[in-house]
C-alpha cells in the first residue's frame, strides 16, 4: 500500500455552540427556544437500556440545553475525544472541558489535520441524530423555526469558511413529509447534498416507509441528489434485550436498527419507485451486510409463496443495495476481509472517523485505517477512504 | 471432498399427533387440555408482523388445536415439505394433507433416509418453540401436566423406537425456574441431553438472564450436561420494523433475536458463572457471528469506562462463545467462507435440515450441504455435518 489517502469521513458529530438558536430565533421565541444553561449534573440512572437524567444541586458541572420544558445534559460520551479510554464515562461535561474542535469549526479543521482528514460530515447533537428533539416538541411552529435555524447555522457558520472541508448535513421537520420536502429543496438550492433521516420512522411514532406517506420527501431527495443518511440511534428506540442488561449489550447491538432499516428498504419497493434515491447507514458498520444480502435474496426467492414481495420487487433485493445503498465503518475487520468486502461491494462502503464520540478512532484514524485496509489494493483503499464519499456526495475533491 | 457424511441435524420439527395430551392427561383435564379439532380455516390477517386467525365457517379445512379457550390452526408453513415453493403459503392444513413424516416417527425415519440424515432433533409445534403456549395458559397445574406429557411423549413415543435416530428435546415450565430445574433433572436421569429455552425471556414477560432468577435452571442444565437450545422465534416477539412491512422483512430478520440473545449471554456473566453450560442457537444461521464477536470484544475493551461489564466479564466475550456456544445453519454461504468460518469456529457450528418447515432443504439437504461446504476439507465437513452435534449432545454415533 502506498501513502494512505487523505480521509473523507461521512460520519462525525458537532456539539452545537450556545448561539445556534439564540442568534436566529425571533426575539419572542428565545426564552423557550434552545438555550445553554450551566448547572450541576445531579443524579443519573441506567434503566431499560437508556440513561435518564434528573438535574440536581450536586454532581459535576454540566452544560445543559433547555428547550420548552425539557432539560438535556451534555455528557462525556458525546465529547469523548482526548480523554483516556478509562475516563470515557457517561458523566457531565461543559464546553470548557471538551476539545474546542467539538463545537468550533476552526478548531475542528485543526483536529482534522491532526487526523489525516481532508473533509467530514457532522451529525447534530442536541437535535439528536435526525432532529427527533424538534419532532417531540410541543410547539411545531417554533420547532420548524428551530430546524431551519439549525440548517442555516450548519451551512453558513459551521461549514461556511471551511473551503468545503466541512460538508453540510441538514435535518428536516419529521412531522410533515411535505414540509420536509420543501426543506430539502430549499437547501439543495444552496448546494446541500445530505440530509439526516430515521432508520425506522415507526419507532418515532411516524408512518413507515411502506405507507407512501414519505414519498414527497423521497421524491425531493431523489430529484435533488440529496443523500438520506441514517445514523445508528436515529430510531430513538435502541435494540435491547432487557431493562437490567448492562450498557455493553446495547452498545454491541446498536447497528441492529440499521440492519432492520436496510431490509425494510430492500423489501419496500421505495428503491424501485425512486431509482435515484441514495441511502447511507452511518456508523452502522458493515460486517453484517454480506449475511443480510444473502438472506434477503433467499427469502425473496425461496419464500415467494408468502413473503408479500413477489411481484412487488422485480429483482433480487441485493440489486437495489448495490445500486442505491452505502454502508459506513469505523473499525470492522471482518467486513474488510476479501470475501466479505466483495459482498459488501467495494463501491458501497465508506470509512468514517466518528469524531468526537466514544467510538471515534481520532487521532489515530489513519493508523486504524492502515491496519484495517493494509491488505487491500490502493485503488480499493482510495474508494473506501474517500472516492465513494466523493461520488455519493458530489464533492469537489479529487477521488 | 469424499462422500458427504450422513447428517446429524440439530434443528427439525415435529407436528404433534392428536393423541399426545389426550393419552396422558387425567380424565378430568382432557376437555380443556390440548385436543385436535377439524374445522374451516376462516379468516386470516397479517398485521404488525404477525399472522392472526379467526376461525370461521368457510375456507379450507384445518386441524386446529383447542386448549383452554384458545384455538390455534396448523398452517402449511409448518408442514411445508413436499409442496412446490410456489404453494408454500400460510394457509390451512390437515394431518391428511401433510407428509406423514411430519407427525409419524416411522414415516419421519423414512424421510430422513431419503435426505441422507442419520439423526435429528425436533422442536415442538403446538407448544411453540420453547413451550410458550403452556406459559400463557390460565391453569398452571394443568400446564405443568401438559409440559410433562409432552416430554414423556417425546422420549417414549417420538424417539422411543428410533434407535437413537430421533434425539429427545424437552420443554420446561417457563414460569418457575425451580420447577424447570426439576424437569431438567427428571429427564436427564433418562438420558435426555437437550432442552428448549427462550432467546430473550423478558419478551415473554419473564425475568432476564441478568436477574439471577434463572440460575437454578442454568445450574441444572450445566450439572447434567443438558444443552440449552434456543430456536429463532422462541421470544414470541419477532424483529419487526412496522405493522405494514411485508412478511419478507420479518423473515429476513428472524435471526435478530438469536443475535441479541448471544450478546446478552456473552455480556451477562452467566457463562462465567456456569462454565459447563452449553447454548445452541437453532435456525439462527451463522454469517452474522463474525461481526458480533468482533464488536462484542471491542465494546468490552474500548468502552470499558461505561459498558458495565468491566470487572464482571474477565476475558473478552468471544472467549465464552468458543467455549460454550454453538451456531446452527441450514443455508449460509457467507458464514462458510474460510475467513468467516474461522471466526465462527469450525468446532462451534452445525448443519441442520429444518424438516418440515418452509426453510427446510429436504429432500436435498445433502446436495445443499455439498454445495455449501464443497470447498472445505473432509475433517471440517464432518465436524459441521455431524461431529459437533455428536460432541455437544453426547450422542452414540461415530463422529
Amino acid at each position: 500500500m502506498g501513502d494512505f489517502p487523505k480521509i473523507i469521513s461521512v460520519d462525525d458529530h458537532v456539539i452545537e455552540p450556545p448561539n445556534v438558536w439564540q442568534d436566529r430565533l425571533p426575539a419572542k421565541c428565545k426564552d423557550i427556544g434552545p438555550r445553554s444553561v450551566r448547572a450541576p449534573m445531579g443524579e443519573m440512572t441506567f434503566v431499560g437500556g437508556k440513561f435518564s437524567y434528573a438535574p440536581g444541586t450536586d454532581g459535576p458541572q454540566c452544560d445543559w440545553w433547555h428547550y420548552e420544558d425539557k432539560q438535556i445534559p451534555t455528557t462525556r460520551l458525546s465529547a469523548a475525544v482526548g480523554f483516556d479510554r478509562d475516563d470515557v464515562k457517561i458523566t457531565a461535561i461543559t464546553y470548557d472541558e471538551m476539545r474546542k474542535g467539538c463545537w468550533d469549526p476552526k478548531a475542528r479543521l485543526e483536529d482534522m489535520d491532526v487526523n489525516w482528514t481532508e473533509a467530514q460530515m457532522c451529525f447534530p447533537s442536541f437535535p439528536r441524530f435526525c432532529g427527533q428533539t424538534f419532532l417531540e416538541a410541543k410547539d411545531r411552529d417554533l420547532a420548524l423555526l428551530c430546524v431551519k435555524a439549525y440548517n442555516d447555522w450548519m451551512v453558513d457558520e459551521w461549514c461556511g469558511d471551511s473551503n468545503g472541508r466541512l460538508i453540510p448535513l441538514i435535518i428536516v421537520p419529521l412531522w410533515d413529509a411535505t414540509l420536509a420536502a420543501e426543506e430539502i429543496r430549499r437547501n439543495a438550492d444552496r448546494g446541500v447534498r445530505a440530509t439526516c433521516f430515521s432508520e425506522i420512522p415507526p419507532y418515532l411514532g411516524l408512518p413507515s416507509i411502506h405507507s407512501g406517506e414519505w414519498d414527497p420527501f423521497f421524491a425531493a431527495c431523489a430529484e435533488t441528489g440529496v443523500v438520506v443518511n441514517m445514523h445508528i440511534g436515529s430510531s430513538s428506540k435502541m435494540p435491547s434485550t432487557s431493562a437490567d442488561a448492562p450498557p455493553a449489550v446495547g452498545s454491541t447491538l446498536t447497528f441492529g436498527n440499521a440492519m432492520s432499516s436496510m431490509v425494510d428498504f430492500l423489501m419496500s419497493g421505495v428503491l424501485v419507485k425512486f431509482p435515484d434515491l441514495t441511502l447511507a447507514y452511518s456508523e452502522g458498520q458493515i460486517g453484517w451486510i454480506p449475511y443480510i444480502l444473502e438472506r434477503a435474496d433467499k427469502v425473496w426467492e425461496e419464500n415467494r409463496g408468502w413473503n408479500g414481495v413477489h411481484g412487488v420487487i422485480p429483482e433480487p433485493p441485493s440489486t437495489y443495495y448495490y445500486r442505491q445503498i452505502y454502508g459506513c465503518f469505523f473499525d470492522d475487520e471482518h467486513g474488510l476481509t476479501p470475501s466479505a468486502l466483495e459482498k459488501c461491494g467495494p463501491d458501497n462502503v465508506m470509512f468514517e472517523t466518528d469524531y468526537p464520540h466514544s467510538d471515534s478512532t481520532w487521532p489515530y484514524s489513519r493508523e486504524v485505517g492502515q491496519k484495517l485496509m493494509g491488505h487491500l489494493d490502493d485503488e480499493t483503499v482510495r474508494k473506501l477512504v474517500r472516492g465513494n464519499a466523493i461520488r455519493m456526495l458530489q464533492l469537489p475533491f479529487e477521488p
